[in-house]
């Protein structure tokens, strides 16, 4: 079976979460090419040689721009923060590899333009590109997306989303990347707000058309942590000012009618990695919750009323998207798992020489709805967002 | 419309429950006869005049036996101890009342055959009788034994029933009339064992052939309460013994071959009111429990792979026994809407000259169960039940 | 004990809740005042002469303003349509009625304020009003109130609130009062929307000032019913237009500085009477959902780590709010019990010459939200609510 | 760091589980020592050459004697039926080789008699042993663990376990060597009712000392599988006996008294894999659910009954047992991470010198109570399990 090499940048969190995907996805799925972990790309020679060892990659880089010269390299995988998606991504496309590039796709529109737009352009040479909105390929949500798509739910009337979690609630927990403009380019709205946007509008397959909403940074200044990588640290007496929102609600409208209201925030107490999602139509309903991630609640309107009720799917059977190749019915799936359906579709796609889906396109119109809603907050008025 | 006079004897928590249900049940109901809270019956001349004046009867008395010789009172409503059950039960058969009394039916086998033995010739000059297994008429119950009786859950292979309560875990709780004996027959098996016992037959319609069971009372002395009429009291310096068991769990054979888990218990520490049921048949399952007692849950087992699921049916609609005569979907019935049913369903059964349900023949084979959970425990053998 | 005579005008799904209410209340409570149900009123006589007989009343009117002039009525208790809330409020307090008048108190904001004008007039005549929201009175909303008021929740960064229903779900559902703009006011806005307005805003002791919302019907047209007086009815052939909303959404801001999200709808597939309510503050969370009425869930920020956790609270202890009056632990309330703990309060007060609450002035306050939401709809930008 | 040679015998839904799980172990934890994935064997050599292609072992063998005489093996890992599980394990011991042998230790307790005395002779030689029984691995169980040692639950009252599932529910679900006793030696009894047994004393640090059991065959014939190697099958017109029980309950007694009640079976439509633990004790109770495994629930008798209730603990926490290794909080663990957890602890084992847990003194403690069900189903009596 033919190599694809692998060059992954960065190593933190999600570097992690791919590096397991990468090793993980042959041993459960047959792919049609043999992923390669080849190299890993990090700024300081140690820590990334370090990394290496760990997570198992067979060589090191401390500059990107090394891997794109590399013949052994096929794949850039981007795991670092959103300030540098743009030049890395289109410089990978340009040089002929095809990219896998970790959300949100960019920090602002215009580069979001840019990356799509050398997506479209690498795309006319076989080159493909994927963005990582890696909770799609959770089985229950691919379940979520069948159903609508088979019509069980008739007409959408509403999406009701919130993604919660609680990290910052204390106002002692130190500033990281994560709550630096500059670096992240927004905070709970790009960080976690983009997922649940970009999860509505695959499960409907619909489009939001506009928003109205609002951004709020509850704790303004927050101890300086000694290092800034993670999600952790360690609080001094120094204090800067987190340049992010903390939380951001907003109202949507979608293209067919529907009404939506979503919210995402690092200051629901209790909450951990709260993603729900519900979903009302006229002949059904859907919700899901990924703190029990394995199921899908679906709701059947056109059953006798005296035995509807909302079933709770347990998304284990082999009939569920992914979980064939792994375990038994109720044997669980759990966070990680999402990242290696995506390296399957990812290989398979190459392999076909089809367009994997998150394109950069879709990563743009989620950049455009995160754009609009930081527009809407400001403008105190409904935003359009631009087709 | 023709009076139904009612005679209530006893006055604490199941009086009082009793109460509510004859108030209520001609106000959501058209009841073919109307009835009267007519007299109220207590040993203690003051108590029992403060409690009428409270529940709303407009006489009383001291002497039950005064209640039987009465022409306003066609109903006579046990709610006393159970060791008062089998004299005052046959004697008001005897003088031609109708009689409900709360369960279990009797203290004893013996009892119970005797009670029995004065339905069956009462029943012969139209006179009715009832025992008070109330959560048979849970519409979510009712709902279940629907399901069952009409084959959605196919050949049940398993029946599991818990009632988990928690009010005595702790070791200074007072001792009550319900852990005495003599007074109550037996503790968590008798007091709440019998309910699940009743409430799986009612729902499978199968029988419990034998059992292999074993009884335990965790605390064999607890401080003597200065009243011993509630469940509650306080506690002083005297201890006394308890004389029933804290605890009682059995396995059991259905006739069907079904194979039965049961549990009942007063330690079961956060856990307040837990009746949980479920079945398991080759077509299907059933799951319910009180403290949702507005839920059943069922899972389908005919349905596509891909979709099936427990479904959590809110038994709230117009289509589920006995709701439509209350509120619209979603609004709850709470503990007391059984005895509202059980009302009317005796209430129509008396005007229908039809035997109502659970009938003294059904409270004997419950007490059977609990006779033989006992002899079990003691030859630590199965036992059979006598039919 | 003095009586306290009852007239009451509907007798609907509201003057059925109401009448059961007055019946109980006095058998599980030790009330200062004996409420008579003395009269019902309702325009068509035999409906309402029959209504009395089920619902328990001792006479009927068929004008509400004979009712003003009976001296053996002092509660003026309105179970009517929005539209005639004001003119009958506001004669009763007049005539020197204490009122209690169902939510939301008025149809317009402009009647609103006369209610409220002249309930503060009447007020200095010892005469007494309240406003229904009786959600309120659900144990386990009380206290939830509780724990915000004694600080358990820190700051108050998010509420999150949606009563959900789908009763119009079906684009075939019937026309009935409730579409009607001109005797609802507005449709899942105010009828529903408006109890989570009142819910957060007491839970939290604090107040919205500004919201950002979009209403929305889905089904423009609808079958003319035969009869229009209650939730359902039969379908023919003519349609007509509904007038209200089917659903409203809101961002809101409350004077504390916390973000809120609502949403009302009459199209959520599967929800049958869902108020979710879930409050995040820096030290802990709350969340209920009235589809489990008798739950509290409650989140401990200061706990440690290994052990913190949602605790699930069965809100049916002694020690929460109204429970002792009823049964032990686990034994769940129902729907209607708040109906009956309103009744409680209200006597409560009138004995006690205190003031019940909430108050019109409350009702005044929900009016308003009500009320910029709908601007803000048209506007589609931000409305301010006025103090 | 010293390379630690894994043979693996066995590459079945087992075998599958525990090549991920070395695989992984070192890219998460910090390991001791380096597993190499050095060899797999297995009869079929051109199946178990695809195996090993596919699972990431580097060397293939046929015949697992010759695994013990290979210097490049230091530890045998048992994934057969456990017909084999003495023999292999007993002479890889007395090559010197550490054992990892899957649950249940060995079809009758003769042979686990055998297998633990060959394990106390090797352990005089440094030579380490575990069986595997993996969710005890699970966090939220480590969790409960903690907390019963803790002494968070006071005196324990009560357990009840149950392992749920409905494989064979379908009564033309294939033979399968699961239900053959010469392979399997029991059914759901050894299966599923093992991993209970063991989990429930684990948790609890208690022995269960008699039990009273019962067990069921259902479904007598099923078709012959075309394969009999997995739980799936293609069914043929051929039928055979079904030689081992579809289900097993029993009543346990525990050395401190605790009542325990046991039930596993494959007949449980609708549940796919609940491993349901509930224990209850003076102080608290803890349960638990494998269907949604990363929970755990905790009661605390001794808080203010106004707020205690049952905390859904998401065992995510960086506190949690294992945890710290994988994601932050809220981000899921899978059925697959239990058997990573198990390589950290044997390999740290072998590393300190120290014994493993579960030894294979606890397998044969299991199999003892395993043989007493099977016995007291046979006498219809309690049957003392001997220490």
């Amino acid at each position: 079976m033919t190599n694809l090499g692998i060059g992954l940048i960065g190593y933190a969190f999600m570097g992690a979460a791919h590096s397991q995907a990468w090793r993980s996805a042959p041993r459960f799925f047959d792919l049609p090419l043999d992923p390669a972990m080849t190299v890993l790309c990090g700024r300081n020679a140690d820590a990334v040689q370090a990394a290496a060892g760990k997570l198992g990659w067979q060589e090191t880089e401390t500059d990107w721009r090394k891997l794109l010269t590399r013949d052994d390299v096929q794949v850039i995988d981007i795991c670092t923060p959103g300030d540098s998606h743009a030049e890395i991504a289109i410089a990978a496309l340009q040089a002929g590899k095809h990219v896998l590039c970790e959300k949100p796709l960019a920090n602002t529109v215009a580069e979001a333009e840019a990356m799509t737009a050398a997506a479209e352009a690498a795309r006319a040479n076989g080159v493909r590109s994927m963005v990582g909105f890696t909770y799609r390929r959770v089985p229950a949500i691919g379940l979520a997306r069948q159903l609508v798509a088979e019509g069980k739910l008739g007409t959408i009337r509403h999406v009701r989303a919130q993604y919660l979690q609680d990290w910052i609630a204390d106002p002692e927990a130190p500033l990281s990347w994560r709550l630096d403009k500059e670096k992240a380019g927004s905070g709970a709205l790009g960080d976690i707000g983009a997922h649940i946007i970009d999860l509505t509008q695959y499960i409907t397959g619909d489009a939001i058309t506009e928003v109205s909403g609002q951004l709020e940074t509850f704790v303004k200044e927050r101890p300086v942590a000694a290092e800034h990588s993670g999600l952790a640290g360690t609080a001094g007496a120094e204090r800067g000012p987190v340049t992010v929102d903390d939380a951001a609600v907003f109202l949507a409208r979608f293209a067919s009618g529907a009404l939506g209201v979503y919210e995402a925030t690092r200051f629901a107490t209790g909450r951990k990695n709260a993603i729900r999602i519900e979903i009302n139509g006229s002949a059904g309903s859907l919700a899901f919750d990924f703190e029990d991630m394995n199921l899908l609640h679906y709701y059947d309107a056109t059953e006798d009323a005296r035995t509807a009720g909302f079933r709770r799917i347990l998304a284990t059977e082999a009939a569920h998207p992914y979980v064939e190749a792994w375990w038994p019915p109720g044997h669980l799936l759990g966070y990680e798992h999402g990242f290696t359906h995506q390296v399957v579709d990812l290989v398979t796609a190459i392999a076909d020489g089809a367009d994997p889906a998150p394109s950069f396109a879709d990563g743009l119109r989620v950049q455009r709805v995160l754009a609009a809603v930081e527009a809407s907050s400001a403008s105190r008025q409904w935003q359009e967002i631009p087709e």
